[in-house]
């Protein structure tokens, strides 16, 4: 099969044999997978990372001692959890402290012809999602994953600050559980995204100090943690998404005067991200930028680095 | 009257007219203060501060038009709320745009003779408080607000950082609340008051990384948000208590990735604390360091600032 070998931030496409299967796991052939900035951190040399990246994926099973997975197609966890300790136990494997990560620590990736999961991993795609759309699962479930951590009732306010594709699977699921959100980005081609949704959105302007009693911190940048906490109330909530790997300069006094809570938040449930997606409550299909067969993975990381760029697709030939 | 009037980080002690009590107040003769470490702050030049401050104290009510509260032995709430915006129909009062503060924005403080405060700020002190007790119910009352703000479970284990005034009244707070406290410090001759009321203390070595689902950083030090961040463990929570006049590095990715909460916190209602201090829960005459009259502020304030003096006491003659 051939499979993508990202190493000192170069990404080539190589022969390489088909992984081995497993007790517990399936082989499953990957149909479609997305570019995620994580991918161009990993390029960019954050956590050392050499091999075999991707972790946005559908694919098809074709090998599998679970029997009601053989031919599925499936998205998947991507987390490897032990399954034996504590954070397992809570059903938390997100959390494991041994665990792998598909594309990221220790599991080859889905930029591949074939990867392999554990079963309990899988996730059966639904017939009504599409699988282009069924690689947004993975970002979906992690936008899901704010209404999680934090209990935002229906009808209240919520910014949301950035306008990539982690910011606008934000405000969509945030609209479909019943926020009246407020997205605040740069660009209003992608803001048009989130305005079809029926999200109010700011491109440009000031933004409004001590408004939201929720306000979601999607924009990748240093700048915008110190923009969420000035454009919250007291008791308010900021929710970090964004993954800057660099101290953040934050000044804590007035978030103590304030009393607000800041909640980082990760990956989630899988479950919630396909509901959304089967209920036609969540639109993605406007946020593929690019498709390009898993052999041209070169130009497909240059593109998806490329300035109003979001999905980027890698396709099955 | 005499009065303390700090300015320009000098401390003095002039003559001033008892003020004027106006409809809802009470004028109150103060029968001791405490110095904390916001009035030494306010001496640094923090806000900008410039008048009469202090805040922690305990008086008897001279003049009110409650009835109840003639004669009464008082302690005061330290925010003046405007009573009618959102915050305070939240009960929230704490929290109004409009407020004033006791000796820190726009009334007169507690480092003087005389005082006034809206008649619902007051709370009677009941018999089996003592009059020194009673000067801590205000930063008790900013340790038990952390209670309101984070649902720790009873028996849960807690780390305190810091064994400051604040820190000290913070663990003993939690101790009473049936957590499993575990303070750490730098000053044995601090740390052996928590140790006295049952909590488990450190004043040296490493601190445990990834251990605690709960730590409340009351260091009142820069570096001590960036400890407790890696104390903690995933999907816990950091509760900060210090509030640091600089902007802090922090690192938000691990924050993110194990999905951990900031929690500010400030202060907090009277009732829990002086319910504390009435069932002998929380012991704090052994953190009264010095008692001076209070025409003796200057070096009152000059003592309080001392290395390893805790809380300093002004004494009406």
């Amino acid at each position: 099969m051939i499979a993508v070998h990202l190493e000192d931030g170069k990404v080539e496409v190589r022969e390489a044999a088909v992984p081995p299967r497993n007790e517990g796991y399936a082989l499953v052939r990957v149909l479609a997978a997305g570019i995620c900035n994580t991918d161009l951190e990993l390029q960019r040399g954050y956590y050392g990372f050499a091999g075999r990246p991707g972790h946005e994926f559908v694919g098809e099973v074709v090998e599998s001692d679970a029997p009601e997975l053989a031919g599925q197609r499936v998205v998947g966890e991507i987390n490897l959890a032990c399954g034996a300790c504590e954070w397992c136990a809570r059903d938390l494997g997100r959390h494991c402290p041994n665990r792998t990560v598909l594309g990221i620590v220790g599991h080859p990736g889905a930029f591949a012809e074939y990867l392999t999961l554990p079963n309990r991993n899988l996730r059966v795609v639904p017939p009504a999602v599409t699988t282009e759309q069924a690689v947004f699962v993975e970002p979906l479930a992690a936008a899901c994953e704010i209404l999680e951590q934090a209990r935002i009732p229906p009808g209240d306010r919520v910014a949301v600050l950035g306008d990539g594709k982690l910011g606008l699977l934000v405000g969509q699921a945030l609209k479909a559980h019943g926020a009246e959100v407020h997205q605040y980005g740069r660009h209003r081609e992608k803001l048009a995204i989130a305005e079809r949704a029926g999200i109010w959105t700011q491109a440009d302007g000031d933004l409004p100090p001590r408004s939201y009693d929720w306000v979601v911190e999607a924009t990748g940048s240093r700048a915008g943690l110190e923009a969420a906490a000035r454009m919250v109330r007291p008791r308010g909530t900021v929710i970090m998404k964004s993954t800057i790997h660099d101290a953040v300069q934050l000044d804590t006094a007035p978030l103590i005067v304030d009393e607000i809570t800041l909640i980082g938040s990760r990956c989630g449930r899988f479950e919630p991200a396909l509901d959304l997606l089967e209920r036609g409550a969540v639109q993605v299909d406007a946020m593929i930028s690019e498709r390009l067969p898993l052999r041209k993975a070169p130009e497909a990381f240059e593109a998806a680095a490329r300035k109003g760029v979001l999905k980027v697709l890698l396709l099955a030939d």
